[in-house]
């Protein structure tokens, strides 16, 4: 049994905006020793999160304007009246999203449906550089 | 160290259909030759999810309820006009819940609450056949 | 490779009380001989979550007013009717929340952000005692 870390670093524009890293994830379990286990993604920081979804346009936006109806910007947010920096709705929707996801792999291959990419969405108020760490536990 | 998969397969009514998979997992446990890791539950596709809850049928309906109070089956979706699927919704609750959950077991036992089951909510608008990967870590 | 499971006992106050569990989890790492792996944390009950957040005071209140909003207490719950508990909403909130968080480690440091605290969310409507299952898998 075998532990790999490796972090993936990325750059959002914030305002939930959504990046596919599906491809680098297989490919880290394409190259690692590993053959069958699990495959933890999970982002530092607390104004982004991970989940999966059919990564088209339409959805991505339907994504969005879900967050936007139910976790409003523009509501008097107590954080953002004690420090100011106008992302507490960042911070509720990632809370609300979570950081984390788990993945099987058999064979080297994620047990992904066909349209189901693995994404990061970034919840901030502006761009952002990330560190998404990916851990594959198994044999 | 060892690592077990399997498939649970099983069909839907789509439309938030709540599936109990509590018993095949806690077999699954059982059969094996782990007695202390993690199950990682993980289903395949972009419009279905997997949580805990009490399984009675009061439950079921007020969680269907808050989902069409919360990402509501009409409104104009983007990913319909794009495609013309009707799923809009079931793709963004999806995504919203989560695909994946992990229940840690001591003594071939999960560590569930008494009252506590795991479900794959179905939000699909169409009955499905769904693989859910039940992925056992331990020793 | 090793399986570590330790039980986190703590006493909420119910309606969305948050309470930080993340120097525990530390700790018990950092008492591990384990260095790197997966740190699964679960909450047994269907009335409590597991997340991250940034642990202030003003997100402690928006994260509990996004809950009022977007799952109400007073609405007619099914459950409510059936069972006379009066806790419909906090079934609702956990089963969406989540109760379970995987967070991975390396040499001995969970990869949070400097920002970013693990909480138990307590939906009941009633003070809580809770066991939280801390499994850690890795070597």
């Amino acid at each position: 049994m075998t532990v790999l870390s490796k972090t993936i670093r990325i750059s959002t524009k914030g305002n939930c905006d959504m990046i596919d890293i599906t491809a680098e994830i297989a490919r880290e379990i394409s190259n690692s020793t590993i053959n069958n286990g699990t495959a933890t993604i999970f982002i530092a920081g607390s104004t982004a999160g991970i989940t999966t979804i059919e990564y088209e346009n339409g959805l991505i936006s339907d994504f969005k304007d879900m967050w936007e109806r139910n976790v409003p910007l523009n509501l008097p947010y107590q954080h953002d009246r004690r420090w100011g920096d106008g992302n507490g709705h960042s911070h509720v929707r990632a809370s609300l999203q979570g950081p984390s996801l788990v993945v099987p792999f058999t064979n080297k291959k994620m047990t992904l449906g066909t349209w189901q990419q693995i994404v990061v969405v970034d919840f901030d108020n502006r761009p952002r550089d990330r560190e998404i760490i990916l851990q594959l536990l198994g044999e």
